[in-house]
């Protein structure tokens, strides 16, 4: 198979950078981009590339890269090292870890490619402030007015958070790319779903990204009291929430196109309080689509039935967009670079979707991008016991090095 | 019609009670037992018993009296002072001062009954810390080892709200009574619902207080990835809580003999974020009847459909019983010295239940106890915009003064 990574030096970069943020025992790894353990991070990433012999610099955005070779366009490849709350080693590590070893390698290995090869780290991609914040601003979709606005969900502004990592945010939109220097980004990433393990499959080659719709949909009825107010008379904004949770589920699952999913992850219901009806709920309901047109209808049909809902139960009822992505689909060179990698190493492959959002989304706008996933062990990201085999990891790095090799010739 | 209470003094003191604790425009009253406001309002409301000639005292529970008359047993009447957040200005003053009223016009007109009368304000009847707190204390019903543990909503221990008020709330259950010294308790209230209006009724002589079950739902699921997750593998614990509730609302209307009522009135979902599948769901469900075997058989068959719901859809459920109270039958003396006072004076009435708990129901254990109703106008109560009209609140006070003569003779 030629030339190979280390697996035993990118287990233990994996294992280090896994200690930067650890909870106690059970509850994960909660690196939260700005955060200190994430700067402490940061620093020993810095340091591992220099070791690994590469140019390194920090962007306005915080974003950190390290550079093989010289000149322009580059081919590009990382991922992130910041997590959820009590998330996994992998998720977006992997990524970082995995592009560091190849880099690593090919130096090591005196190999010269065409192109130079740069590695990213982007800043926050989970969102604790903004999601995939620091592609955003790389790749020219950062407004400058909303800096001052974004917030953690406990209240927390980006602006301290920045500052208190030594960063001026207003400057983040600086951070903007040239895109003729760049000529291709590939990110290597955990699925983050079932369908690789269950397929007993080694490597998923990336078609495209759901697209994804949130929006706050409220119920609004009226705050009686729950003992003298007739069961018929009521005007139960949560009964309404239940019913539309449960009626929308049904439809994306069957007018979805079978690429479509939803969840609702938050509700709040006021006065909150036992024996009072509840007046107000407020549903966070969250859409995705590989397909553009169906999340489009899928938005409109939902907005339908919760006007429906909301009628039958003589409730009123608001659906406001939080935020709205268009499904990205891979770039086709990139996706025969990978396919072309697993041809030489010998291993299967399947096209599929990515459910879940990526910094190669961003990058999709400036340049040819795609992915290629490992499967993630039961289908578990996002959670203390996302893992993967380590011989996974290491078929992984490998036909990351070769693609990168067949994109940098 | 004999004698009869003055409305103008009756209507000032609602009006200038209702200042005490009065929130910005629009926002109703928030006087919650043992707050500043609320200790203000019981000095004023001992300082017009004094007015009207009674004898005041103040028991360990904080449960105010005032004295017409000398011996025992005494007839009773009264509710209590305190007030829901943004309540409004009759749900319990109405009952307090109305009584106020009748001992007034007794002692001015010189009328000398058989027995004592007994007003009392009830401490902390709305349960900021422990719901029917003052008679609870009174009626021999209150555990001296829970007071420790007695606490808010916001986490206020109601151990330190009694100190500030001056009160050692260890002694609190010192406060309680001789039934001996009792003759009769009949209390006042706004109905709180729509019966009374929709039938153009002034009265309602009731006949019972519903018993109330209070439960903790919970529902346990699987925290995973809502955009990489398929949607058949999901292990969604809000939507099995979504499920639980609309079926166990119909099951309540449907087998509840139509004296039932239900309510969902608090949810907390976790981990609580738009891209994870919520792995608890935990529901506060209240149910109602004034039947004590129904209520029994609806615990028993939403804890079935609880089961249910959980194993269809591939999750864990517990039921956590929070309170239980069984309803009371009001005393058949009391209900008949309340219809021959409406008799009396040519109002009509209907015998009906109490949806709502009162102190009432605790009186029950120790005397004969009983209620009357006036309208509430639209049902409304526990709101900023809950009232009645005058000429009812009158129409009340009168019903309440005779039916007092009735009792004490």
């Amino acid at each position: 198979m030629g030339l190979a990574i280390s697996l035993p030096r990118l287990r233990s970069h994996i294992e280090t950078l896994s200690q930067f943020g650890r909870n106690p025992a059970g509850q994960g790894i909660t690196r939260s981009c700005w955060s200190p353990p994430y700067e402490e991070a940061r620093a020993w990433l810095i340091a591992r590339m220099k070791d690994a012999g590469l140019t390194t610099w920090v962007d306005e955005a915080g974003n950190t890269f390290g550079r093989l070779g010289e000149g322009a366009p580059t081919v590009m490849t990382g991922s992130h090292i910041d997590t959820v709350p009590q998330g996994g080693s992998l998720d977006g590590a992997l990524g970082v870890l995995a592009g560091l070893e190849c880099l690593h390698t090919l130096r090591e290995a005196n190999v010269r490619t065409r192109r130079p090869l740069t590695l990213a780290a982007w800043s926050d991609e989970e969102g604790r402030y903004a999601s995939l914040f620091g592609s955003k601003a790389f790749t020219g979709k950062l407004d400058a007015r909303q800096i001052p606005h974004f917030r953690s969900a406990d209240g927390e502004a980006l602006v301290d958070a920045m500052a208190r990592a030594g960063f001026d945010p207003l400057e983040a939109p600086k951070a903007k790319c040239d895109p003729k220097t760049l000529a291709a980004y590939v990110e290597l990433h955990i699925e983050q779903g079932p369908h690789l393990e269950a397929a007993r499959l080694p490597i998923g080659s990336v078609e495209g990204i759901v697209g994804n719709r949130r929006a706050w949909v409220t119920f609004i009825g009226q705050a009686d009291h729950a003992g003298t107010t007739p069961m018929e008379w009521r005007k139960d904004a949560f009964l309404g929430a239940a019913e539309y949770a449960l009626a929308a589920r049904e439809l994306v699952v069957k007018r979805g196109g079978g690429k479509s999913v939803t969840n609702f992850g938050r509700i709040e219901i006021s006065p909150g309080v036992s024996n009072i009806v509840p007046a107000r709920a407020i549903l966070l309901h969250e859409m995705r689509s590989l397909d553009g047109r169906t999340l489009a209808r899928l938005d409109r049909q939902c907005r339908v039935l919760a006007r429906a809902v909301a009628k039958r139960r003589r409730l009123r009822v608001k659906v406001e967009t939080i935020s709205q992505s268009l499904p990205v689909h891979c770039s086709r060179r990139v996706m025969k670079a990978v396919e072309a990698a697993c041809g030489e190493l010998g291993l299967k492959y399947r096209r599929m979707p990515s459910g879940a959002g990526h910094d190669a989304q961003n990058l999709a706008s400036v340049t040819d991008s795609g992915m290629l996933f490992i499967p993630s062990r039961g289908g578990r990201s996002h959670r203390p016991d996302e893992t993967s085999d380590w011989k996974a990891i290491e078929r992984g790095g490998n036909v990351l090095l070769h693609t990168l090799l067949q994109l940098a010739g």
